[in-house]
Protein backbone atom coordinates (compact mmCIF):
# COMPACT_ATOMS: atom_id res chain seq x y z
CA UNK A 1 0.00 0.00 0.00
CA UNK A 2 1.16 3.61 -0.95
CA UNK A 3 0.14 6.50 1.73
CA UNK A 4 0.05 9.65 0.86
CA UNK A 5 -0.58 13.40 2.05
CA UNK A 6 -2.59 15.87 0.36
CA UNK A 7 -2.78 20.02 0.76
CA UNK A 8 -6.27 21.01 0.63
CA UNK A 9 -7.48 24.72 -0.15
CA UNK A 10 -11.19 25.43 -0.14
CA UNK A 11 -13.74 27.67 -0.25
CA UNK A 12 -16.27 26.67 2.55
CA UNK A 13 -19.34 29.12 1.61
CA UNK A 14 -21.20 26.33 -0.18
CA UNK A 15 -20.04 23.37 1.49
CA UNK A 16 -21.30 21.64 4.76
CA UNK A 17 -17.99 21.47 6.25
CA UNK A 18 -15.06 19.35 5.86
CA UNK A 19 -16.13 15.94 7.35
CA UNK A 20 -19.17 13.21 5.71
CA UNK A 21 -21.89 13.71 7.24
CA UNK A 22 -22.92 10.29 8.69
CA UNK A 23 -23.20 6.92 6.46
CA UNK A 24 -25.67 7.98 4.20
CA UNK A 25 -25.65 7.42 0.07
CA UNK A 26 -24.79 10.69 -1.11
CA UNK A 27 -25.98 11.38 -4.45
CA UNK A 28 -24.94 14.98 -4.39
CA UNK A 29 -21.58 15.37 -2.48
CA UNK A 30 -22.20 18.24 0.02
CA UNK A 31 -18.80 17.89 2.50
CA UNK A 32 -14.95 18.94 1.09
CA UNK A 33 -14.29 15.10 2.25
CA UNK A 34 -17.18 13.98 0.38
CA UNK A 35 -15.84 15.71 -2.80
CA UNK A 36 -12.51 14.68 -2.20
CA UNK A 37 -13.38 10.95 -1.84
CA UNK A 38 -15.54 10.80 -4.98
CA UNK A 39 -12.67 12.57 -7.18
CA UNK A 40 -10.44 9.67 -5.52
CA UNK A 41 -12.71 6.91 -6.05
CA UNK A 42 -12.52 8.04 -9.79
CA UNK A 43 -8.81 8.18 -10.17
CA UNK A 44 -8.43 4.79 -8.46
CA UNK A 45 -11.44 2.99 -9.45
CA UNK A 46 -12.55 1.99 -5.69
CA UNK A 47 -13.66 3.63 -2.83
CA UNK A 48 -10.63 5.62 -1.35
CA UNK A 49 -11.37 6.81 2.41
CA UNK A 50 -9.16 9.89 3.86
CA UNK A 51 -8.10 11.09 6.91
CA UNK A 52 -8.03 14.86 7.48
CA UNK A 53 -6.66 17.10 10.38
CA UNK A 54 -9.41 18.20 12.19
CA UNK A 55 -12.94 19.06 11.07
CA UNK A 56 -13.97 22.78 9.84
CA UNK A 57 -17.22 23.81 10.22
CA UNK A 58 -19.83 24.51 7.43
CA UNK A 59 -18.63 27.98 5.56
CA UNK A 60 -14.83 27.58 7.16
CA UNK A 61 -12.13 27.73 4.44
CA UNK A 62 -8.68 26.53 4.33
CA UNK A 63 -5.83 27.77 2.52
CA UNK A 64 -4.17 24.45 3.56
CA UNK A 65 -5.92 22.24 5.34
CA UNK A 66 -4.14 18.44 4.97
CA UNK A 67 -5.72 14.63 4.81
CA UNK A 68 -3.84 11.24 4.28
CA UNK A 69 -4.73 7.83 2.47
CA UNK A 70 -4.05 5.15 1.57
CA UNK A 71 -3.99 3.88 -1.76
CA UNK A 72 -2.58 0.38 -4.02
CA UNK A 73 -1.33 2.53 -6.62
CA UNK A 74 1.63 5.11 -6.97
CA UNK A 75 0.83 8.53 -7.64
CA UNK A 76 2.71 10.90 -10.47
CA UNK A 77 2.54 13.94 -8.40
CA UNK A 78 1.79 16.07 -11.32
CA UNK A 79 -0.36 13.92 -13.06
CA UNK A 80 -2.40 13.15 -10.10
CA UNK A 81 -2.85 17.05 -9.36
CA UNK A 82 -4.36 17.86 -12.50
CA UNK A 83 -6.97 14.77 -12.82
CA UNK A 84 -8.22 15.40 -9.52
CA UNK A 85 -8.30 19.33 -9.96
CA UNK A 86 -10.23 18.70 -12.90
CA UNK A 87 -12.58 16.17 -11.17
CA UNK A 88 -13.17 18.82 -7.99
CA UNK A 89 -15.75 21.64 -7.92
CA UNK A 90 -13.85 25.02 -8.59
CA UNK A 91 -14.09 25.92 -4.60
CA UNK A 92 -11.95 22.78 -3.80
CA UNK A 93 -8.47 22.48 -4.91
CA UNK A 94 -5.46 19.95 -3.96
CA UNK A 95 -2.38 21.88 -3.84
CA UNK A 96 0.14 19.29 -3.39
CA UNK A 97 0.50 14.84 -2.89
CA UNK A 98 3.53 13.75 -1.34
CA UNK A 99 4.19 10.46 -0.72
CA UNK A 100 4.47 9.94 3.40
CA UNK A 101 5.87 6.94 6.03
CA UNK A 102 3.20 4.53 7.06
CA UNK A 103 2.89 5.71 10.28
CA UNK A 104 1.91 9.42 9.37
CA UNK A 105 -1.18 10.32 10.74
CA UNK A 106 -2.75 13.78 9.58
CA UNK A 107 -4.28 14.74 13.01
CA UNK A 108 -2.15 12.89 15.19
CA UNK A 109 0.97 14.03 13.72
CA UNK A 110 0.06 17.31 13.48
CA UNK A 111 2.22 19.43 15.95
CA UNK A 112 0.54 22.51 15.16
CA UNK A 113 -2.84 24.61 13.42
CA UNK A 114 -3.11 28.14 12.43
CA UNK A 115 -6.23 29.45 12.22
CA UNK A 116 -6.90 33.13 11.08
CA UNK A 117 -10.11 35.90 11.59
CA UNK A 118 -10.99 38.30 9.53
CA UNK A 119 -12.80 41.17 10.96
CA UNK A 120 -14.24 44.72 8.55
CA UNK A 121 -12.97 47.92 10.33
CA UNK A 122 -14.84 49.40 7.55
CA UNK A 123 -17.85 50.77 7.41
CA UNK A 124 -18.82 48.79 4.61
CA UNK A 125 -16.22 46.45 3.26
CA UNK A 126 -14.34 46.12 0.17
CA UNK A 127 -17.11 44.51 -2.32
CA UNK A 128 -15.22 41.70 -3.11
CA UNK A 129 -13.96 40.51 0.14
CA UNK A 130 -17.21 41.13 2.23
CA UNK A 131 -18.25 37.40 2.35
CA UNK A 132 -14.91 36.70 3.84
CA UNK A 133 -15.12 39.30 6.46
CA UNK A 134 -17.46 39.62 9.96
CA UNK A 135 -18.75 43.20 9.84
CA UNK A 136 -19.12 43.81 13.69
CA UNK A 137 -21.74 46.23 13.24
CA UNK A 138 -24.62 43.99 11.39
CA UNK A 139 -26.64 41.36 12.87
CA UNK A 140 -26.34 38.08 14.02
CA UNK A 141 -23.33 39.44 16.11
CA UNK A 142 -23.39 43.10 16.49
CA UNK A 143 -20.69 43.15 19.11
CA UNK A 144 -19.95 47.44 18.38
CA UNK A 145 -22.41 50.35 18.71
CA UNK A 146 -21.39 52.34 15.65
CA UNK A 147 -19.32 51.85 12.61
CA UNK A 148 -17.05 54.69 13.79
CA UNK A 149 -16.16 52.31 16.92
CA UNK A 150 -12.60 50.93 16.62
CA UNK A 151 -12.09 47.94 19.05
CA UNK A 152 -9.05 48.76 21.50
CA UNK A 153 -5.65 46.63 20.20
CA UNK A 154 -4.10 47.40 23.28
CA UNK A 155 -6.42 45.69 25.73
CA UNK A 156 -7.30 42.79 23.26
CA UNK A 157 -3.12 42.33 23.43
CA UNK A 158 -3.24 42.05 27.21
CA UNK A 159 -6.66 39.65 26.70
CA UNK A 160 -4.17 37.24 24.24
CA UNK A 161 -1.35 37.28 27.16
CA UNK A 162 -3.99 35.89 29.23
CA UNK A 163 -5.31 32.63 26.40
CA UNK A 164 -1.80 32.01 25.58
CA UNK A 165 -0.05 28.91 27.14
CA UNK A 166 -1.48 25.41 28.63
CA UNK A 167 -4.95 25.73 29.82
CA UNK A 168 -8.59 24.28 30.88
CA UNK A 169 -10.65 26.09 27.10
CA UNK A 170 -13.91 24.70 28.23
CA UNK A 171 -15.46 28.43 28.69
CA UNK A 172 -13.79 28.59 24.55
CA UNK A 173 -15.94 25.28 23.31
CA UNK A 174 -19.43 23.98 23.09
CA UNK A 175 -17.95 20.59 22.73
CA UNK A 176 -19.37 17.96 25.07
CA UNK A 177 -17.73 14.74 23.28
CA UNK A 178 -14.02 15.20 23.91
CA UNK A 179 -12.36 13.79 27.09
CA UNK A 180 -10.28 16.83 27.91
CA UNK A 181 -10.82 20.65 27.05
CA UNK A 182 -6.95 21.41 27.96
CA UNK A 183 -5.30 22.47 24.94
CA UNK A 184 -2.11 24.96 24.27
CA UNK A 185 -2.07 27.90 22.61
CA UNK A 186 1.15 28.86 21.43
CA UNK A 187 0.49 32.21 19.68
CA UNK A 188 -1.98 34.94 18.98
CA UNK A 189 -1.07 37.73 16.74
CA UNK A 190 -3.54 41.03 16.27
CA UNK A 191 -2.85 43.32 12.93
CA UNK A 192 -4.95 45.95 11.23
CA UNK A 193 -4.38 46.39 7.65
CA UNK A 194 -5.65 49.22 4.88
CA UNK A 195 -6.56 47.87 1.64
CA UNK A 196 -6.36 49.93 -1.39
CA UNK A 197 -9.88 49.84 -1.83
CA UNK A 198 -9.88 51.89 1.57
CA UNK A 199 -11.22 48.58 3.01
CA UNK A 200 -9.58 48.43 6.41
CA UNK A 201 -9.98 45.36 8.30
CA UNK A 202 -8.31 43.57 12.01
CA UNK A 203 -6.82 40.01 11.30
CA UNK A 204 -6.28 37.54 14.68
CA UNK A 205 -4.28 34.35 14.00
CA UNK A 206 -3.89 31.38 16.55
CA UNK A 207 -1.49 29.15 16.62
CA UNK A 208 -2.27 26.05 18.62
CA UNK A 209 -1.53 22.26 19.73
CA UNK A 210 -5.40 21.84 18.86
CA UNK A 211 -8.47 24.07 18.66
CA UNK A 212 -11.83 22.52 20.23
CA UNK A 213 -15.18 22.14 18.81
CA UNK A 214 -16.06 26.45 17.85
CA UNK A 215 -12.88 27.05 20.17
CA UNK A 216 -11.27 29.64 17.51
CA UNK A 217 -14.56 31.74 16.81
CA UNK A 218 -15.30 31.98 20.59
CA UNK A 219 -11.57 33.41 21.04
CA UNK A 220 -11.87 35.06 18.20
CA UNK A 221 -15.29 36.80 19.76
CA UNK A 222 -13.79 37.19 23.01
CA UNK A 223 -10.89 39.28 22.28
CA UNK A 224 -12.90 41.52 19.89
CA UNK A 225 -15.65 42.18 22.89
CA UNK A 226 -11.92 43.00 25.09
CA UNK A 227 -11.35 45.52 22.50
CA UNK A 228 -14.62 47.21 22.19
CA UNK A 229 -14.57 47.46 26.03
CA UNK A 230 -17.34 44.72 26.39
CA UNK A 231 -15.23 42.69 28.46
CA UNK A 232 -12.01 43.93 30.59
CA UNK A 233 -8.86 41.58 30.05
CA UNK A 234 -9.32 40.66 34.18
CA UNK A 235 -12.97 39.45 33.15
CA UNK A 236 -11.18 37.14 30.08
CA UNK A 237 -8.62 35.68 32.87
CA UNK A 238 -11.49 35.00 35.05
CA UNK A 239 -13.66 33.78 32.32
CA UNK A 240 -10.81 31.29 31.52
CA UNK A 241 -10.55 30.06 35.29
CA UNK A 242 -14.35 29.55 35.75
CA UNK A 243 -14.42 26.94 32.59
CA UNK A 244 -18.25 28.07 31.94
CA UNK A 245 -18.64 29.10 28.50
CA UNK A 246 -21.45 31.51 29.15
CA UNK A 247 -18.14 33.66 30.91
CA UNK A 248 -16.52 34.50 27.54
CA UNK A 249 -17.19 36.05 24.42
CA UNK A 250 -19.58 35.27 21.76
CA UNK A 251 -19.17 32.79 19.08
CA UNK A 252 -18.43 34.79 15.85
CA UNK A 253 -20.10 33.78 12.47
CA UNK A 254 -17.80 30.67 10.58
CA UNK A 255 -17.81 32.62 7.37
CA UNK A 256 -14.79 34.66 8.10
CA UNK A 257 -12.77 31.99 9.44
CA UNK A 258 -9.75 30.69 7.62
CA UNK A 259 -7.71 27.42 8.40
CA UNK A 260 -4.48 28.41 6.90
CA UNK A 261 -1.89 25.67 7.83
CA UNK A 262 -1.28 22.58 9.67
CA UNK A 263 2.09 22.11 11.05
CA UNK A 264 4.06 18.89 11.11
CA UNK A 265 7.56 17.48 12.32
CA UNK A 266 10.37 17.79 9.76
CA UNK A 267 11.56 14.39 10.10
CA UNK A 268 7.29 13.46 8.61
CA UNK B 1 -29.97 71.91 -7.27
CA UNK B 2 -26.91 70.12 -6.37
CA UNK B 3 -24.73 68.44 -8.51
CA UNK B 4 -22.79 65.30 -7.03
CA UNK B 5 -20.75 62.46 -8.09
CA UNK B 6 -20.45 59.52 -7.04
CA UNK B 7 -17.89 56.64 -7.17
CA UNK B 8 -18.77 53.11 -6.98
CA UNK B 9 -17.51 49.01 -6.54
CA UNK B 10 -19.35 46.57 -7.24
CA UNK B 11 -19.04 42.91 -7.97
CA UNK B 12 -21.32 41.93 -10.79
CA UNK B 13 -21.55 38.67 -10.65
CA UNK B 14 -25.49 38.46 -9.21
CA UNK B 15 -25.85 41.14 -11.43
CA UNK B 16 -27.82 42.22 -14.57
CA UNK B 17 -25.22 44.70 -15.28
CA UNK B 18 -25.25 48.57 -14.76
CA UNK B 19 -28.21 49.84 -16.65
CA UNK B 20 -31.46 49.70 -15.51
CA UNK B 21 -33.24 47.31 -17.83
CA UNK B 22 -36.37 49.25 -19.68
CA UNK B 23 -38.68 51.35 -17.80
CA UNK B 24 -41.15 48.04 -16.07
CA UNK B 25 -41.97 48.41 -12.60
CA UNK B 26 -39.33 47.01 -10.48
CA UNK B 27 -40.01 45.13 -7.30
CA UNK B 28 -36.86 43.58 -6.58
CA UNK B 29 -34.07 45.93 -8.56
CA UNK B 30 -31.58 43.49 -10.28
CA UNK B 31 -29.34 46.13 -11.62
CA UNK B 32 -26.53 48.50 -10.08
CA UNK B 33 -28.55 51.37 -11.70
CA UNK B 34 -31.90 50.03 -9.94
CA UNK B 35 -30.34 49.68 -6.68
CA UNK B 36 -28.71 53.24 -6.31
CA UNK B 37 -31.64 54.74 -7.27
CA UNK B 38 -33.94 52.74 -5.03
CA UNK B 39 -31.11 53.79 -2.20
CA UNK B 40 -30.93 57.47 -3.24
CA UNK B 41 -34.46 58.05 -3.29
CA UNK B 42 -34.62 56.33 -0.20
CA UNK B 43 -32.44 59.16 1.08
CA UNK B 44 -33.91 62.05 -0.34
CA UNK B 45 -37.88 61.26 -0.10
CA UNK B 46 -38.33 61.26 -3.90
CA UNK B 47 -36.72 59.84 -7.18
CA UNK B 48 -33.51 60.47 -8.30
CA UNK B 49 -32.05 59.40 -11.47
CA UNK B 50 -28.31 58.63 -12.19
CA UNK B 51 -26.19 59.12 -15.18
CA UNK B 52 -23.69 56.23 -15.24
CA UNK B 53 -20.35 56.95 -17.22
CA UNK B 54 -21.37 54.04 -19.46
CA UNK B 55 -22.77 50.79 -18.95
CA UNK B 56 -21.40 47.49 -17.62
CA UNK B 57 -22.56 44.36 -18.91
CA UNK B 58 -24.36 41.21 -17.00
CA UNK B 59 -21.39 39.73 -14.77
CA UNK B 60 -18.89 42.61 -14.99
CA UNK B 61 -17.54 44.01 -12.02
CA UNK B 62 -16.15 47.69 -10.97
CA UNK B 63 -13.46 49.62 -8.51
CA UNK B 64 -14.28 52.56 -9.46
CA UNK B 65 -16.83 53.03 -11.89
CA UNK B 66 -18.90 56.97 -11.62
CA UNK B 67 -22.55 58.46 -11.32
CA UNK B 68 -23.79 62.02 -11.33
CA UNK B 69 -26.75 62.94 -10.30
CA UNK B 70 -29.01 66.22 -8.84
CA UNK B 71 -30.44 66.38 -6.17
CA UNK B 72 -32.63 69.49 -3.88
CA UNK B 73 -30.38 68.81 -0.83
CA UNK B 74 -27.49 69.72 0.10
CA UNK B 75 -25.33 66.21 1.69
CA UNK B 76 -23.07 66.08 3.68
CA UNK B 77 -20.15 62.93 3.09
CA UNK B 78 -19.52 61.43 5.64
CA UNK B 79 -23.08 61.01 6.68
CA UNK B 80 -24.48 60.24 3.14
CA UNK B 81 -21.87 57.52 2.51
CA UNK B 82 -23.24 55.68 5.94
CA UNK B 83 -26.55 56.09 4.76
CA UNK B 84 -26.20 54.60 1.24
CA UNK B 85 -24.19 52.46 2.15
CA UNK B 86 -26.30 50.68 4.94
CA UNK B 87 -29.11 50.62 2.14
CA UNK B 88 -27.14 48.68 -0.47
CA UNK B 89 -26.31 45.22 -0.76
CA UNK B 90 -23.43 43.52 0.42
CA UNK B 91 -22.11 43.75 -3.29
CA UNK B 92 -22.56 47.37 -4.12
CA UNK B 93 -20.44 50.04 -2.48
CA UNK B 94 -20.03 53.84 -2.91
CA UNK B 95 -16.88 54.72 -2.14
CA UNK B 96 -16.54 58.64 -2.57
CA UNK B 97 -18.81 61.40 -3.78
CA UNK B 98 -18.05 64.77 -4.38
CA UNK B 99 -20.04 67.90 -5.56
CA UNK B 100 -19.18 68.54 -9.31
CA UNK B 101 -19.76 71.67 -11.56
CA UNK B 102 -23.20 71.71 -13.55
CA UNK B 103 -21.98 70.82 -16.75
CA UNK B 104 -20.00 67.67 -15.30
CA UNK B 105 -21.43 64.85 -17.16
CA UNK B 106 -20.17 61.43 -16.11
CA UNK B 107 -19.82 59.76 -19.58
CA UNK B 108 -19.04 63.19 -21.83
CA UNK B 109 -17.10 64.58 -19.47
CA UNK B 110 -14.73 61.61 -19.16
CA UNK B 111 -11.16 61.41 -20.69
CA UNK B 112 -10.35 58.15 -20.58
CA UNK B 113 -11.14 54.68 -18.99
CA UNK B 114 -9.44 51.57 -17.68
CA UNK B 115 -10.44 47.74 -18.00
CA UNK B 116 -8.33 45.10 -17.08
CA UNK B 117 -8.80 41.51 -17.89
CA UNK B 118 -8.09 38.70 -15.84
CA UNK B 119 -6.70 35.14 -17.24
CA UNK B 120 -5.79 31.88 -15.22
CA UNK B 121 -2.58 30.55 -15.87
CA UNK B 122 -2.87 28.19 -13.27
CA UNK B 123 -3.59 24.25 -13.86
CA UNK B 124 -6.88 24.98 -11.55
CA UNK B 125 -6.59 28.87 -10.11
CA UNK B 126 -6.89 30.27 -6.58
CA UNK B 127 -10.26 28.77 -4.76
CA UNK B 128 -10.92 32.40 -3.42
CA UNK B 129 -10.16 34.39 -7.42
CA UNK B 130 -11.69 30.97 -9.38
CA UNK B 131 -15.05 33.04 -10.09
CA UNK B 132 -13.16 36.17 -10.75
CA UNK B 133 -10.54 34.53 -13.29
CA UNK B 134 -11.44 33.28 -17.13
CA UNK B 135 -10.25 29.34 -17.57
CA UNK B 136 -8.65 29.18 -20.99
CA UNK B 137 -8.66 25.28 -20.86
CA UNK B 138 -12.37 25.40 -19.91
CA UNK B 139 -15.48 25.76 -21.84
CA UNK B 140 -17.31 27.59 -22.88
CA UNK B 141 -14.78 29.41 -24.74
CA UNK B 142 -11.72 27.35 -24.72
CA UNK B 143 -8.45 28.37 -26.22
CA UNK B 144 -6.01 26.44 -24.86
CA UNK B 145 -5.07 23.35 -25.86
CA UNK B 146 -3.69 22.46 -22.56
CA UNK B 147 -3.06 23.49 -18.74
CA UNK B 148 0.76 23.26 -19.52
CA UNK B 149 0.19 25.79 -22.47
CA UNK B 150 1.10 29.27 -22.16
CA UNK B 151 0.44 31.93 -23.77
CA UNK B 152 3.57 34.15 -25.76
CA UNK B 153 3.62 37.50 -23.92
CA UNK B 154 6.17 38.62 -26.45
CA UNK B 155 3.35 38.02 -29.81
CA UNK B 156 0.83 39.56 -27.47
CA UNK B 157 2.15 42.56 -27.39
CA UNK B 158 3.19 42.83 -30.89
CA UNK B 159 -0.88 42.30 -31.02
CA UNK B 160 -1.60 45.01 -28.62
CA UNK B 161 0.73 47.77 -30.14
CA UNK B 162 -1.43 47.13 -33.88
CA UNK B 163 -4.43 47.44 -31.50
CA UNK B 164 -3.34 50.96 -29.84
CA UNK B 165 -3.99 54.45 -31.18
CA UNK B 166 -7.14 55.49 -33.40
CA UNK B 167 -8.93 53.18 -35.35
CA UNK B 168 -12.44 52.01 -36.75
CA UNK B 169 -12.97 49.35 -34.14
CA UNK B 170 -15.69 47.92 -36.03
CA UNK B 171 -14.00 44.24 -35.76
CA UNK B 172 -14.24 44.44 -32.01
CA UNK B 173 -17.90 44.86 -31.10
CA UNK B 174 -21.44 43.47 -31.78
CA UNK B 175 -22.99 46.87 -31.73
CA UNK B 176 -25.36 48.24 -34.24
CA UNK B 177 -26.30 51.12 -32.80
CA UNK B 178 -23.49 54.04 -32.14
CA UNK B 179 -23.05 56.23 -35.16
CA UNK B 180 -18.83 55.59 -35.21
CA UNK B 181 -17.20 52.44 -34.20
CA UNK B 182 -13.41 55.01 -34.30
CA UNK B 183 -12.24 54.86 -30.73
CA UNK B 184 -8.82 55.84 -29.10
CA UNK B 185 -7.05 53.35 -27.13
CA UNK B 186 -4.25 55.12 -25.44
CA UNK B 187 -2.70 52.21 -23.49
CA UNK B 188 -2.62 48.45 -23.53
CA UNK B 189 -0.23 46.48 -20.63
CA UNK B 190 0.04 42.96 -20.62
CA UNK B 191 1.64 41.27 -17.22
CA UNK B 192 1.37 38.21 -15.37
CA UNK B 193 2.16 37.52 -11.35
CA UNK B 194 2.10 34.73 -9.25
CA UNK B 195 0.13 34.78 -5.92
CA UNK B 196 1.66 33.08 -2.89
CA UNK B 197 -1.20 30.44 -3.18
CA UNK B 198 0.75 29.40 -6.64
CA UNK B 199 -2.07 30.66 -8.18
CA UNK B 200 -0.56 32.23 -11.67
CA UNK B 201 -2.24 34.67 -13.65
CA UNK B 202 -2.38 37.38 -16.92
CA UNK B 203 -3.91 40.59 -16.53
CA UNK B 204 -4.55 42.84 -19.56
CA UNK B 205 -5.55 46.36 -19.15
CA UNK B 206 -6.74 48.36 -21.80
CA UNK B 207 -7.02 52.12 -21.25
CA UNK B 208 -9.05 54.23 -24.20
CA UNK B 209 -11.32 57.52 -24.77
CA UNK B 210 -14.07 55.05 -24.86
CA UNK B 211 -15.09 51.55 -25.64
CA UNK B 212 -17.90 49.91 -27.75
CA UNK B 213 -20.13 47.44 -26.51
CA UNK B 214 -18.19 43.80 -25.77
CA UNK B 215 -14.69 45.85 -27.53
CA UNK B 216 -12.46 44.88 -24.11
CA UNK B 217 -13.55 41.27 -24.24
CA UNK B 218 -13.33 41.17 -28.16
CA UNK B 219 -9.72 42.60 -27.50
CA UNK B 220 -8.71 40.61 -25.16
CA UNK B 221 -9.79 37.11 -26.96
CA UNK B 222 -7.73 38.37 -29.82
CA UNK B 223 -4.83 38.77 -27.72
CA UNK B 224 -5.12 35.66 -25.76
CA UNK B 225 -5.79 34.14 -29.26
CA UNK B 226 -2.23 35.60 -30.56
CA UNK B 227 -0.35 34.63 -27.38
CA UNK B 228 -1.62 30.83 -28.09
CA UNK B 229 -0.51 31.08 -31.81
CA UNK B 230 -4.32 30.79 -33.06
CA UNK B 231 -4.04 34.61 -34.38
CA UNK B 232 -0.36 36.08 -35.41
CA UNK B 233 -0.07 40.05 -35.31
CA UNK B 234 -0.30 39.99 -39.01
CA UNK B 235 -3.90 38.55 -38.95
CA UNK B 236 -4.80 40.85 -36.04
CA UNK B 237 -3.61 43.78 -38.09
CA UNK B 238 -5.46 42.60 -40.85
CA UNK B 239 -9.19 41.82 -38.90
CA UNK B 240 -8.52 45.62 -37.69
CA UNK B 241 -8.66 46.69 -41.04
CA UNK B 242 -11.43 44.32 -42.73
CA UNK B 243 -14.10 45.76 -39.40
CA UNK B 244 -15.13 42.51 -39.67
CA UNK B 245 -16.58 41.01 -36.64
CA UNK B 246 -15.45 37.42 -37.65
CA UNK B 247 -11.99 38.02 -38.21
CA UNK B 248 -11.05 39.07 -34.84
CA UNK B 249 -10.65 36.81 -31.95
CA UNK B 250 -13.45 35.51 -28.89
CA UNK B 251 -15.44 37.11 -27.36
CA UNK B 252 -14.34 36.00 -23.43
CA UNK B 253 -16.70 35.82 -20.69
CA UNK B 254 -17.49 38.81 -18.75
CA UNK B 255 -17.05 37.50 -14.89
CA UNK B 256 -13.02 38.58 -15.59
CA UNK B 257 -13.39 41.69 -16.63
CA UNK B 258 -13.16 45.05 -13.96
CA UNK B 259 -14.02 48.36 -14.84
CA UNK B 260 -10.95 50.02 -13.03
CA UNK B 261 -11.78 53.41 -13.15
CA UNK B 262 -12.85 56.58 -15.24
CA UNK B 263 -10.21 59.56 -15.75
CA UNK B 264 -11.85 63.16 -15.68
CA UNK B 265 -10.20 66.57 -16.51
CA UNK B 266 -8.14 67.96 -13.36
CA UNK B 267 -10.36 71.05 -13.52
CA UNK B 268 -13.78 69.22 -13.46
Amino acid sequence: MYHYMITISYDGSSWSGWQTQGRHVCLKPNTIQDNIELALAGIFGEPVRICGSGRTDAGVHALAQTADFFCKKQIKSKNFLSEINSALPETIRITSVREVPEKFHSRKSAVSKTYAYFVSLSEKPDVFLAKYLYNPYLPPVSLAENSAEEPDIKKMLDAAKILCGTHDFSAFTTDKTEKSHVRTVMDISIDTKTLSSGCKYLKMQFTGNGFLYNMVRILSGTLLETGYGKLTPEQVSSALKSRTRSNAGATLPSNALFLCSVEYPPYL
